[in-house]
């Protein structure tokens, strides 16, 4: 028997602590595009299994981008909680012979809600770096088969087990405080909340591979079921079945494959700490802010450049927060930002055009590769009703837990 | 409701469907070293929880690098099952944090027994590319904490669920299956594969961090309580809990750290199909060999310039197999050849110095960098009583479930 003889540093310093260690690719790595992109439906699926979503959605990226199995380099796989959900670990050989892909490295990457995210930011990075010419990069999340209960258990060991979950807090709860104190903080009202419910819903139902398709009123989201004081199920994200893959490649390829690449001007990788205590601003994510600044040095844009973003709406405030730590608008501006139909399709700056977590769904370990699809979608003029006027420059902004790991990635038609 | 309409590849088509799409670095990247170790001891510790052991190794091998938390650029953690283990997921960033390491990217990686071998390639591509300077690579897992049918079961998850383990094969019965079929192909005997345990408790007898510090007789091994036939008690690796951490960082920065650097000469990660039954020998695993043939391309090196090794032996047959996969024996005399004691300390090529997984115990994710650290143990001629003559080269392998993933590393003392 051991003791534990270390001790744990009991907090970050601060906002700054976030951009230590944080540089830019070298010079000398390539631009890379995405060159394939594929989806299944998000949705219940009581009679399809986790391989199977994940084998569909890879091979309609491969087919996207015109390669065979045999010309995937390696394969990075997102899933957050698949043993728990389905029974199966070990699922990233296992998916990639289910496509025929065998020999290479094959593996899965788990960042809780931003897994796929992370999966990505390191298939990009191998390309970036001349390791690999072609990546397949995939996630999957098979929800629906266990009872809602058992689903929010599984969700809730991405928050911090032994204090906050112990204590009964799962994310609707911890996001409800967040919620509680940017309305208290920055005057941020349940019409605002409800506003991007609403408008989520409304792109959604546009969406043919959304969740739930199916348009709301303010009133409807307004005296949803209460979930969490002030969130009611209007305000939460669904949980659903689904799988999403690209097909990474470096640009100077990309002509090979397709005519409509995207090119990836900049991508981060950002963590802080699991608990909401240990933070010092619950209405914001150092995470975000981190990830966000190095993505867009690398990219070499400001916010202001961005034209329309997917965001990781896993609850309604959670949209507001990233629009603000995403630099959109300034802190405590994003409830009327999004109350005023700014983000909306036809808005300044739409954000989710696919429906968001909210009405798209989010089967959890393809949420961040099914967002890298919803952006190429838009930039190849692709949305159909959804499509959006200035379509030339998106972001990706991919979370996980109450901000401990995210995301960030900036993309542009070529 | 959807129906499935893709088909699975049935199976790959031999061994040379390993070798597509798999390459060298580019000439470009940067030689990379291991500029510091650091490991908890192995065992069954009640009072220890998964994220202490994790800090623990990493804060040792951050101290022997002579390295502060804010210096590394980024966190690689290797886990098979945390969440199924103790319920917590979303494990990189709440260990990262555990050791002040906040803002960059930490990312768990997943591939069963081989997952810190996943993340060591991962976290060494990264450095070679130029993307990091230092980074820190760990792997945890704390098994001890259920009871022992659940930790099976949970093992388990790691072959093909719906197929062998819905028949009941666990994996002590396949690799009993893989001991009987190498027995009836290649004439291996009982003795040959207790000679594996014997030497290999012999060695972790004398290794001050090994689980099950007890020296054995071939006459304990022999009579030891079935498992599986042939497999005894005595063919099967410890279930454990603990952790291991290495830092990785360029070469030519080593000298910056460490007087006693290791250079990684070459790597590579393979994978193939889970289930035993798609395999077309079972004596034999081709992402061991594709691997392999990789790491000792990249090395510039061939099986015989192989001094010593670590391999994987959660079962005695998997070592027999491995240093044939290997190429240290040819096919069929990997049993011969340890009955004769040419893999002891005092043989021509010491195999397990450490113990192995056997003796010195097997926390699953913590295995892959536990192999790193031990290499570089005998590397640096720091391995006391264990410490072989000729130590200037080491191979790690790294196995997973019935040989669907492997990581092969080859490093060399400066």
């Amino acid at each position: 028997m051991q003791s534990q003889i270390f001790s744990y540093p009991s907090r970050a310093t601060g906002p700054l602590t976030c951009l230590i260690g944080i540089r830019s690719y070298p010079d000398y790595m390539r631009p890379v595009a995405i060159i394939g992109i594929g989806k299944t439906a998000f949705g219940a699926f009581p009679d399809r299994d986790l391989r199977g979503l994940a084998v569909e959605a890879g091979q309609k990226a491969m087919a996207d981008a015109g390669i065979a199995p045999s010309q995937v380099e390696a394969f990075y796989l997102g899933n957050f909680a698949g043993p728990s959900f389905t029974g199966q670990n070990h699922l990233a050989p296992y998916v990639a012979t289910g496509m025929g892909i065998t020999g290479v490295a094959a593996t899965r990457f788990e960042a809780a809600c931003a897994s796929s995210g992370a999966a990505f930011y390191h298939a990009v990075s191998a390309v970036a770096a001349g390791l690999h010419d072609v990546v397949l990069v995939g996630g999957v999340e098979k929800m629906t088969s266990q009872p809602t209960p058992k689903v929010t258990e599984i969700l809730a060991a991405a928050g911090e087990v032994s204090g906050e979950v112990k204590a009964g807090a799962t994310f609707p709860a911890l996001f409800a405080m967040i919620a509680r104190r940017h309305m208290y903080q920055y005057g941020t009202s349940r019409e605002m909340l409800a506003a991007v419910s609403v408008k989520n819903h409304s792109n959604g139902a546009k969406n043919p591979l959304a969740h739930m398709r199916k348009v709301i009123t303010m009133e409807q989201a307004l005296n949803g079921k209460p979930i969490a004081e002030p969130l009611t199920v209007y305000d939460c994200s669904l949980i659903s079945d689904g799988a999403a893959a690209v097909v990474v490649a470096p640009l100077e390829r990309a002509a090979e494959f397709t005519r409509q690449p995207a090119r990836l001007l900049g991508i981060a990788q950002a963590s802080d700490y699991l608990a909401l205590d240990e933070k010092d601003d619950i209405t914001t994510f150092r995470a975000v802010q981190a990830a966000a600044a190095k993505a867009y040095k690398m990219a070499g844009v400001q916010a202001s450049d961005i034209q329309f973003a997917e965001v990781h709406d896993c609850f309604t405030i959670a949209e507001i927060v990233a629009i603000e730590d995403l630099g959109f608008v300034k802190k405590g501006e994003g409830g009327p930002y999004t109350l005023e139909g700014r983000t909306c399709l036809r808005g300044e700056r739409p954000v989710n055009t696919s429906g968001g977590l909210k009405s798209k769904g989010h089967p959890v370990g393809a949420t961040g590769v099914g967002q890298i699809c919803d952006i190429v979608i838009q930039l190849r003029g692709d949305a159909g009703e959804r499509q959006i006027k200035n379509h030339s420059r998106g972001v990706a902004q991919n979370l996980c837990g109450s901000g401990a790991t995210c995301v960030v990635s900036v993309l542009e038609a070529v």
